[in-house]
């Protein structure tokens, strides 16, 4: 037994469950004793049953017992974002259009999760239907802020120490944005490492999935138990997946090499987060290359969009056209605006995004990766949205893996990540370059 | 280049994939020139289009090449029994009546295989609809014999070295025999380790799918690579599956205990069968417990045919309806028998199949596994059947692992295997079991 086990990283509550001192049942009662303490002001959990969890997490110590198999996130409690489906618990997408809608199957990312051994804790809230208007969410660290979106509570959850490990997705921000505002690691790897197979889909071409966790080897250690080719998503590609964890755990062979793009909507940083950022720059001197990108970088952001709000607009027309006063005052102008967004207009935006991963697959042969901001600054209040998604827009866009690393602190003394943004397919490179950078700055600080 | 790389296991053709001493299309072209000289007797293969295996081929050179991810199977080719769906290749499950027949989907375990970095070769002769009636796949050690069935062409084709690994199926004995008789590696896993989803389904309490290898180590590198749980599959579990690798590299830690069944249906062994396994028995010594048992279990070879029929003519019902004259003759008066049998026959014998799981979970706890024959005896005559299953009868009814070592010779030359089962989920506690015989075996040789 140990004390407080809730506050342990997946990879070491799996260490020590492996070893005999910590059973998953004693884990599960830690994290719903903080859940229980703690969520009546954070409302992270859009749905938890205690009795299922607990009962998932006897299975796995029954399992560990009798000497069967036991999996890379056995007995681990691991969060989703309640717009994956599960075939056990609601999936309510975080409107109240959905309210108890509950699916015969599950997504194929919970069949990997079971596969792997790990605890369903329960559905984690959702901006409404993974998009613009926030849900009840609080920030852990300051509960008059907002945790960001759309994956609020996935990262609201992993921060508060409710689970070591969530699920949620990014269409445009939201994964890496949250987990900045959270001071969690937030990893999106490249679109089509995960399966999209029974998650909402607000836009084919943009949803990714993406992890939180409270260190950079338990969000790789996630995204290998739940990666795979599944031939029902349009995204999913029939290669193998890079080996995420062994990538965290890798030390590089040379110095990596960065990239600082001056973007137009750089503006929009906090004076605190540009500070920061600028502090990380110098302590990476000559490694880091500044530029100034060509415009054509710049208007992907318009690009990103016009394809999300088109695709969104199309994909789930009959819920708007059934439930439109359902819809909030937030959502509801921009699928007025997204109608308005002609088949050509749509197609355009799809060929620039095709050029912009080319010019990225390019790009990549010289730098390791980029660093960029992971959000504007600190988490904004609540009530006044979820943050700007701009500074992931692009990245999410051509599908690379991103990376938020927790390195700031702003004046508030709130968390802010820093993002790094790596070549499609070698996310296992990005995070060996994290890891270095997390180093490299902790060497640095003493 | 290495010279005849058509006869590397894939153990030994990974390593060489990846420390560049070979490329995936080198080994692709000497297993394409091997199934050029050689099938045109032997006939393992019901589709094999050599641009379509050197295209993947290729491909997985270039991922390697771009330092992307390889996979464990990476490079690796790999036959498909045909009842196998491949969104990419026809599967005709062995009958005129799927002549060309073309699915929009591949069967999960393809997309697992893809996942892992395979080739798929193409696809090998199945018996009619995977069950009695033999097509034209010839035995490699001899021409005139049977390879054995229903998995013919999956056998046939490692043990002439067309491919170095091929998945079949199992609802009787249709992975260990022809394995026995071609003197190839066969391995069936516990029911359920890997999905049956867009597979021919002939009884969905029995069908299991297998692994054909010319070591130990391959079957379960095969088997680890395309095993996972898939909720659509009702016998599939939601569990962590075990390390097979591990298990067939593992010492173990303890000499193990054998049991070994007098059961009525040994006296249908030829003479150099149980010659062979005397020797076997002998070398064992106080290890193997020899026991007369009950005779419920030799009851469990009319429960398996029960369910076994019952199940099939209910499955396939409308195609017996509406193709009845392109049923074979063999076939034929096993769909009319079965027809007669009632519900309640069937769900008596369902529930035997249980209590017959019951009691091996049970048996389980004082041995390491059973030591059995996986066949009767040499491979017979080709047109004169696939071969007696009776042998893997009871174990494929309780859904236990079971793996045939080619250890034996028999009069005329021909392989013979010998079959170790062992606990069900416990797989890779059998592979470290049938580690030790081998090893054990050859050093008493030497």
């Amino acid at each position: 037994m140990i004390r407080d086990s809730y506050k342990l990283t997946a990879t070491d509550a799996l260490a020590a469950i492996a070893s005999g001192r910590l059973s998953s049942v004693e884990l599960v009662k830690s994290c719903l004793a903080q859940i229980e303490a703690t969520d009546s002001t954070i409302k992270a959990w859009a749905f938890l049953d205690a009795d299922m969890a607990l009962a998932q997490a006897a299975e796995c110590d029954r399992v560990r017992k009798a000497g069967l198999a036991t999996g890379p996130l056995h007995g681990i409690p691991v969060g989703l974002k309640d717009i994956i489906d599960t075939a056990d618990m609601p999936t309510q997408r975080g409107t109240p259009i959905f309210a108890g809608r509950q699916t015969d199957n599950s997504a194929r990312l919970v069949e990997r999760l079971r596969d792997a051994g790990a605890v369903i804790m329960g559905k984690t809230v959702t901006a409404e239907m993974a998009f613009v208007h926030a849900n009840e969410t609080r920030n852990p660290h300051d509960a008059e802020r907002s945790p960001g979106g759309s994956s609020s509570g996935s990262a609201a959850a992993v921060a508060a120490c409710h689970v070591p490990l969530s699920v949620g997705t990014q269409t445009n921000g939201s994964v890496i944005r949250p987990a900045s505002f959270c001071g969690a690691f937030g990893f999106k790897p490249t679109r089509g490492v995960i399966s999209r197979a029974g998650l909402l889909q607000t836009s084919v071409s943009l949803d990714q999935v993406g992890c939180f966790g409270r260190s950079l080897d338990d969000v790789a250690l996630l995204t290998d138990a739940i990666g795979c080719y599944d031939q029902t998503d349009p995204v999913s590609y029939p290669r193998p997946r890079p080996d995420m964890l062994a990538g965290a755990r890798a030390d590089v062979l040379v110095e990596p090499e960065f990239a600082w793009f001056e973007l137009p909507f750089n503006d929009r940083l906090s004076g605190d987060a540009r500070e920061g950022l600028e502090a990380v720059l110098d302590i990476l001197g000559p490694k880091v290359t500044r530029m100034e990108p060509a415009d054509t970088l710049s208007n992907l952001v318009a690009v990103q969009a016009r394809i999300h709000e088109y695709e969104i607009a199309k994909h789930q027309a009959d819920v708007f056209d059934a439930h439109w006063d359902q819809i909030s005052p937030t959502l509801q102008p921009i699928i007025t605006r997204a109608r308005q967004i002609s088949k050509d207009e749509y197609e355009d935006a799809l060929a620039v995004k095709a050029s912009a991963e080319a010019f990225f697959a390019n790009f990549f042969l010289d730098y390791d990766a980029i660093i960029a901001p992971s959000a504007a600054g600190e988490a904004p209040l609540f009530g006044e949205g979820t943050g700007d998604p701009i500074f992931c827009t692009l990245w999410t866009l051509a599908g690379l893996p991103c990376v938020s690393l927790p390195l700031l602190v702003g004046e508030h003394g709130l968390p802010i990540g820093v993002q790094l943004i790596g070549p499609a397919e070698k996310d296992d490179r990005l995070l060996r370059t994290a890891r270095w950078l997390q180093k490299h700055l902790s060497e640095e600080a003493e």
